[in-house]
């Protein structure tokens, strides 16, 4: 998908020589829909709000200039790159990887939680604990190599479907107007991260694909590998254990963890961003934090709370967010509104 | 010092370019010495592992090759990119900063581990406990912003000296040699990483100075930070607890952790460095692994007690670790012997 946008950014730039030559020739075209780095947001604040940040981080000799190595950018991934909705996309592996291994343990369908996901038991799964998550994650994400937990998300991902859209793969469900703030950052020396609650390797396994983000830029949850020989060779084994929680005030450690240095621009989209937001819109010079308000219910999906939204307690955007947001100076984007196109998928 | 290597490297390719002119008047000069990008190093095993694994994995349509993107190179840093005799560096860090807190804590002078140091009793602190160290880094390492510590370090650096070499700053005691395979690494496409047990946080304040490596290249052993507000600007402060332990195992784990792809060189001395180096070369392709032996005590030090040299117990290389080198084929560099050069500084 990533690898098609930046096809078609190509073609636009032999569109840009060929602008070029007919200007030498004294020929004049429009030249607004061929130079528009974001060509699938409408004009408007959200817009302007990223194009006056590339700006004044890039002017040499401007005040807020930012040398190039220093340029970060930092992504949420469920809600503010990809569709979380009806469930975060790596709940829909779980599940499915739970089905799949399902007749090799019989048990599971006379023990919970295994029972209630096996018998489609929605009512059951809504109230869900901690605790019962856990278990399926125990199962589903760990006691194997990190290699091969890398192949198992590789073969899952092309068969994977969202069942409310009825769409799938799932990585086809990713925003076009992200893709192109991605490639306009990077295109403009910024390293983009993806900083998300959801798993690191998880991610790690499609996000050069589908992002043009490679592994290193990606800063997620894990949990404890350990490092053993199996047959004369080393392996990481994934235990069922936490190791780090990339949510909340964790994605602030995080960014200073992984990255050391404070982004000059954050996108997120629920309460779990706060804190990154917070960091990098804290830090001096010019910032910019913006959430994604999911207002769409027609190309996508409408929830919030905020602003009278529905609440579907997946990736919650309280009013209290929206408050934070007009208190720092936050620009919220609409998907209604700010958007043009909203998958980069067919 | 690093900014001075590739001033020097800037020079050479002025004489390049001179070089290439005079070429174009028929006029040939002795070009060797120009074109060598590791000039401190003897021609030697050690020398020709380093080209020739550069040459394999950049060398398109060749069996090993590597895309720029993925070609990772990682190391160690103490006893690998700079001294650790008497001491690591951050262990000096660590006695100056108590020395120098000591007037607002009077209490120290009689309480234990403290006392020990505060009346330099090396008989004691050379059997100083891990719980000893550990309330040492709490009082100095720990209690702190972030923001805070990093200025802490910075601050010690210039004013810091190895008290058996009599030489300061502590990072003028880098190894020129080991500077000169950065660059050249980097100059063919390589992603530099130091991985140390050493402190994260203190390696980052001045690894881009030093080592021409940014903070997010720098992994290292790290302490619990926590999030809060302090006059409505979020902290992150350094809370007295381990949080990763970069070392053994914990190479490899942090790799795969920070980097996602595994090198395909490392560098490393010691013990510590025995896991790093067995996921590198347990990849597919070119790999390699080497481990600096010090044995160059008219220049730097003689340790091991590996080959029969003294052991410090500082930075050890054991008789094991050098027969695991032998089985897996990585190459020991003698410092002695393969060094023309051992310091960057002055």
């Amino acid at each position: 998908m990533l690898r098609f946008l930046e096809m078609n950014l190509g073609r636009h730039s032999s569109i840009g020589c060929l602008a070029a030559g007919l200007i030498l020739l004294g020929v004049h075209l429009p030249a607004r829909a061929q130079d528009d780095p974001l060509p699938s947001w409408n004009d408007g604040p959200a817009k302007q709000a990223i194009l006056d940040l590339v700006a004044a981080t890039t002017t040499e000799g401007g005040a807020d200039y930012v040398e190039p190595a220093d340029r970060i950018a930092t992504f949420d991934q469920d809600g503010t790159t990809w569709v979380e909705q009806p469930l975060y996309g790596q709940g829909l592996f779980a599940l499915d990887r739970l089905a799949a291994m399902a007749p090799e343990h019989p048990d599971w369908k006379d023990t919970e939680p295994f029972k209630s996901v096996l018998t489609d038991d929605h009512a059951a799964m809504a109230k869900f604990t901690e605790k019962d998550w856990m278990e399926i994650v125990a199962v589903t994400h760990a006691g194997m190599s990190t290699a091969d937990f890398e192949k198992i998300v590789d073969d899952w991902v092309p068969k994977s479907e969202n069942p409310a859209l009825k769409r799938g793969p799932v990585t086809s469900l990713v925003y076009q107007p992200m893709l192109e703030v991605m490639v306009y950052l990077r295109s403009n020396g910024f390293r983009t991260y993806i900083v998300t609650g959801g798993g690191q390797e998880f991610v790690r396994a499609y996000s050069q694909d589908i992002y043009g983000i490679p592994p290193a830029q990606v800063i997620g949850s894990s949990i404890v590998t350990k490092y053993e020989m199996k047959d004369g060779e080393p392996v990481l084994m994934r235990d069922p254990k936490l190791f780090f929680n990339d949510n909340n005030d964790g994605k602030a450690i995080g960014i200073n963890l992984f990255i050391g240095e404070r982004p000059q621009i954050a996108f997120g989209n629920t309460e779990g961003d706060k804190e990154m937001l917070e960091w990098t819109t804290a830090g001096d010079g010019a910032r910019l934090g913006l959430l994604v308000l999911h207002d769409d219910a027609e190309r996508e999906f409408a929830y919030g709370p905020a602003d009278g939204l529905p609440d579907t307690k997946v990736g919650t955007f309280s009013q209290a967010l929206m408050d934070s947001a007009k208190q720092n100076g936050w620009t919220v984007i609409s998907m209604k509104d700010d958007w043009k196109t909203i998958f980069a998928g067919p």
